[in-house]
C-alpha cells in the first residue's frame, strides 16, 4: 500500500467505525488489482453527517464514499441523484462524486449479497426465502433476491408495520410476486437470512428459533463480526449450510471500484 | 499498512496535492514504529478550506492534520489555539484536535529543518546564514535558526517589505540578534537556504546566483521535488555541501506523531 499525493481516498462513513472490516478487504483488493486508491474509516455522528458530506464534496482527493450503519438512509436523502434500486428504496451504501460535483448514490448490498450466495453455490432462484429485518440492508437484499428470481419471500420484523411498508414497495417493483409479511419462523423455508444486527453482541436474542431450521437449508448472515454468530452456530448444528456475513462485502468491492472510478481504476500507482 | 476501523486517519491539506511526498515517508515511519495511523492526501481549494476544516472537526477518525502550501497561514487563522512559534508567526503546518474539539496549531517546519541540518552534521550555531524567501516555510526556518544560535541571518525576498516585516517580528522574539534584510547574494555566507518554491519547475529562475556561492559552504533546499534542484546542482559544482529539501520533512515526522497522538502513539495496531 503505497499512498502518494495522487492516490484516490475513499472514506467509509459509519458510527461507530471500530468494527469495520471493509478497509482491510478493500485495500487488499486494490493492491491485488493495482488500483491507486485507499479506503479509510470515517466516524461521524448522525447529527453531523450533512455537514461532513458537504465538505467531502469539496475534498478533491475523495472520489467517493462507502456508507454503513446508521447513515444509509440519510446519505440517500442527501445525494443529488440515486441510481438503480436505491432510488426506489431510499437507501444508499455507496456514493460517487461526479465531475460536476453531484453525489450519485447506489446500493450494492443486495447485489453483493446475492453475488456472494451464487459464488458459494447457493443460487436463490426458486427458493423459499425468509428474511429477518426490514431496515437498510434488508431492503437491498429483498430487492436483489426478487431480481434474482427467488420463488417466494417472507419478511419478519419486530415492527410488522415496517415489514409491510417494505413489502408494499417491493410489490410496486415486482408486481404479482410472492412477497409477504410473516413470523420469524423458518419452518418450510430453504433460505433463511438474518438482515438485522442481532448477533453482534453476545447478549443479543437469536433472530429466529433454531428448532425451526431444517437440515439442508441455507442460513445466511449480514453480521460480519463475529464471523460465526450464535445463529450460524445453531444452524450448523441443525445440519444447515451456513453463509457468513463477509460474503456480502467481498461481493461488492469490485462493483464499487468500477462504479466510482470507471476507467480511472486502470491507472496504476505512480509513486 | 493494515488499515482498520480504529486506525487514526491524518489528512494532508494541500492544493494541489499531486507532488506530496509526505504520505510515503509518514506511512513508512508509522509501520516502523507500529503506530496505527495513516496519512492521506486531501486536496482542497483555498476558498473551501474553512468549510472543510470545520467538517474535519466532526470527523472523529481524524485526530490531526498536516498542512502545506497554500494553506499554512489560513489554517493558523482558523485554529482555536496556536502553540510555540506558530502563535507569533501566524503560520501552522500541523494541527491537533483536542478532546474538547479545539484545533491546536503548531509549526514544525523550522525544527524539522534545523534537526535535519544537525543530523547531517551542519550545526547552524555561529554560522552566517542567507535565507531566500520570507513566506510560510521561511518564517519558521528563520525562527528555528535563531533559536539554534545562528551567528547572523540575512533575509532576501523579491518583495523587500515582506522580508522587513519578518525581520521586525523576529527581532521582537530575539532582540539584539544580527538579523537583517539583504540581497540574494551568497558572498560571505556559509549557510545558504532556499526557502522559496523556485526550483520546482524547470523554467524557474535560480534563487541565488551560483557564482556567489563559496566552496565549503552549506546550500540547503526546502524544495523536495525534484530532489536535486538546479540550485543544488550548481552548488555541488561550486564545491559546496548540499542538503536536500526532504530532510526538513523527515525531521518532523516523529515530532508530529508525538504532538498529535501523545500516549496513543504507543498503542499497537489491533487488526
Amino acid at each position: 500500500m503505497d499512498i502518494n499525493g495522487r492516490t484516490h481516498v475513499f472514506v467509509h462513513l459509519a458510527y461507530p467505525s471500530a468494527h469495520l472490516r471493509t478497509p482491510q478487504l478493500f485495500n487488499a483488493r486494490c493492491i491485488e488489482r493495482g488500483v491507486d486508491a485507499v479506503l479509510v474509516p470515517w466516524q461521524v455522528q448522525p447529527e453531523n453527517l450533512a455537514q461532513v458530506l458537504d465538505a467531502l464534496r469539496l475534498s478533491e482527493s475523495v472520489p467517493g464514499m462507502i456508507v454503513t450503519i446508521p447513515h444509509k438512509e440519510a446519505v440517500a436523502a442527501l445525494c443529488d441523484r440515486l441510481e438503480g434500486p436505491a432510488s426506489e428504496l431510499g437507501v444508499a451504501n455507496v456514493v460517487r462524486k461526479d465531475p460536476d460535483g453531484a453525489l450519485v448514490g447506489r446500493i450494492l448490498d443486495g447485489e453483493g449479497f446475492v453475488g456472494g450466495l451464487m459464488h458459494a453455490g447457493h443460487d436463490p432462484r426458486g427458493r423459499k426465502a425468509l428474511l429477518i429485518g426490514a431496515g437498510g440492508v434488508s431492503i437491498a437484499i429483498a430487492d436483489a433476491l426478487l431480481g434474482a428470481g427467488v420463488g417466494e419471500l417472507s419478511i419478519a420484523n419486530r415492527t410488522p408495520e415496517r415489514a409491510q411498508r417494505l413489502v408494499d414497495r417491493l410489490l410496486e417493483r415486482y408486481p404479482g410476486h410472492a412477497v409477504r409479511v410473516g413470523p420469524a419462523d423458518a419452518s418450510g423455508f430453504d433460505l433463511i437470512i438474518n438482515g438485522t444486527a442481532l448477533g453482534m453482541n453476545p447478549s443479543d436474542a437469536l433472530p429466529v428459533a433454531p428448532r425451526t431450521i431444517a437440515a439442508g437449508s441455507v442460513v445466511a448472515e449480514v453480521v460480519m463480526a463475529p464471523a460465526m454468530t450464535p445463529l450460524l452456530d445453531a444452524a450448523s448444528e441443525r445440519g444447515a449450510f451456513i453463509h457468513e456475513g463477509v460474503h456480502m462485502l467481498t461481493g461488492q468491492i469490485d462493483p464499487f471500484i468500477d462504479f466510482v472510478l470507471g476507467d480511472r481504476a486502470a491507472q496504476r500507482r505512480t509513486a
